[in-house]
């Protein structure tokens, strides 16, 4: 994905004739903007395990966004035009170079505008390429957990893996969102990590015959239960590990027991979705195709003005949302 | 590889003519007998990790061990044949099932015996699977990482890795073993860990273009060093974490920084070499291809008499070793 050049980029409360409209660029009214747990690891000073580029300071914060062309100095896009920028500015306009664009948008496809940064956007894709990618080959029947499981990335893969044939156990943050993932997205079964603490007894209750797959968003703690867990030959993909990201790597839980990754010939592999865009035509054409036959369900928490940035990327770390964070612009 | 049952297994300091000799068995005098980290979690009581089969008390101890043949009561075997036996009791002479035989040797084919148990046993196939299986595939000129150098299995996986045109440096226990794998066994580099404390200012300094593969036989400290020099796509065939094996898992350290995974999308994944037997055809054809060509050294420490049995196995935890430890029993 491009990075913008600082001179190229201008964010503005409203619309101005003097905006700087260079050639190959688009002028865009933002209408939904992703908030997602890596922007947290953007802003830190550090490189610290996750390696994304650091903002800087006095330089806009940029995110996935659907947008709507204003004014165009490309061919390929017309005013009106929906598109999804990987790296717009947090703000209700901006200009973008087009080439940064990762795809025009049908707005009479029936899909509604911020899915394309939900199922359609990072975290179905990080869901899709932890289960279809990573994890493969998945057998039905294989005996699948997830953490973070009422998140973004974990009611989407858990749903895949459902779609898999795989029995499917979700770990979260409330009573209320066990019972979501199990009504709503289809989770076997699921538990509320704040009232079951002790990470092992639960897992030994949930996972009579251990575990096969372990799609994981949180690290830490209850990565080190799962080990205990495991079957021969599972697989662990690492999607994130939200556990860590508000402290240095010296200050995490650390991880004692790996040593069973041996005895158990598990394989842990950890994965960015920017290293897989190769595949991201097929997983759009794949959750399309889901999300038209009813087989995926979503659920997003709105929040409501550009105003609302720091208050819904604080809410990523409190588990206090359920699905998908975004906002809407206007 | 077969478990014994016990009341087909003795052993005794002499042959005898009482001995129970029943049919499908054959009486051994054992030659050369193997010494392995693994044993160590073969007495803990505890499943921690490798999940070996645990030995029981009053039970006698076995292991991978050469034998000849002193009487035979199956057809395929006659006296004076030498074989391999994956469950040989540690003793002079023991009688075991045929059917538990890994292979018969041929004493004249120019390899010394005990190298059936280094370079064709398990040392061997560790490496082999470590760098030829799990790490596949590996590039030319990759930067390949190697602890306990000049231990068992870190010699000849450094040795393989050269074969594959890498850059190799490996982490051992003194100067003399420093000298060692790079005279010897053709390491680009090595340190010193008992000297260079600084795991991870050693690690700048010998990969100052990152870490490609890292062959773990360690655990611990080293592999959280390593987390933080790994090359995006690195992989780290987990083949042993000796550090850890004389504590229970919540004693061990614990690895902080598993975020590093993630962000530079590395594979991590552990193997035990009993679920690689469909590959042991393949390595003895290679390694006694290279062995005979010259191509693969080989360093071995003889302990001689059944009774340095202990004394033996306790040197494999004291760094206090070169190459591979073997008891010749005559």
């Amino acid at each position: 994905m491009g990075e913008m050049s600082e001179d190229m980029t201008s964010s503005s409360k409203s619309p101005s004739p003097s905006i700087r409209s260079p050639e190959q660029h688009v002028f865009l009214e933002t209408l939904f903007v992703s908030l997602d747990p890596y922007l947290r690891s953007r802003m830190t000073g550090r490189e610290d395990g996750l390696y994304s580029p650091q903002f800087n300071l006095n330089q806009v914060v940029s995110t996935f966004a659907v947008g709507r062309v204003i004014r165009s100095k490309d061919s390929n896009y017309g005013e009106g035009d929906i598109v999804l920028s990987p790296t717009a500015p947090v703000s209700e306009y901006c200009v973008v170079p087009s080439q940064t664009l990762i795809r025009k948008i049908d707005a009479d496809a029936g899909v509604p505008l911020p899915e394309y940064i939900s199922t359609l956007g990072v975290p179905g894709f990080a869901a899709w390429v932890g289960i279809q990618v990573v994890a493969e080959p998945i057998k039905a029947g294989s005996n699948v957990f997830i953490s973070a499981a009422a998140g973004a990335v974990g009611m989407y893969a858990g749903q895949l893996a459902k779609l898999k044939g795989c029995r499917v156990v979700g770990s979260t943050g409330s009573d209320e969102k066990v019972r979501l993932v199990k009504e709503e997205f289809g989770y076997d079964d699921a538990f509320n990590y704040h009232k079951e603490r002790d990470f092992d007894a639960a897992l030994s209750k949930y996972f009579p015959n251990g575990i096969d797959v372990y799609l994981d968003n949180v690290g830490g703690e209850m990565l080190e239960a799962v080990l205990n867990h495991v079957n021969q030959h599972a697989k662990i993909p690492l999607c994130g590990m939200i556990s860590g990201y508000n402290k240095v790597w010296t200050e995490r839980e650390g991880v004692r027991n790996l040593l069973n990754l041996i005895g158990k010939d598990v394989k842990m592999q950890g994965y960015m979705v920017g290293s897989y865009l190769d595949r991201f035509g097929d997983f759009v054409k794949e959750m399309e195709s889901h999300l038209k036959q009813g087989k995926i369900s979503s659920k997003l928490k709105i929040f409501h003005g550009i105003d609302k940035f720091l208050e819904s990327l604080g809410s990523l770390f409190t588990s206090s949302n359920i699905g998908k964070v975004v906002i809407q612009v206007k």
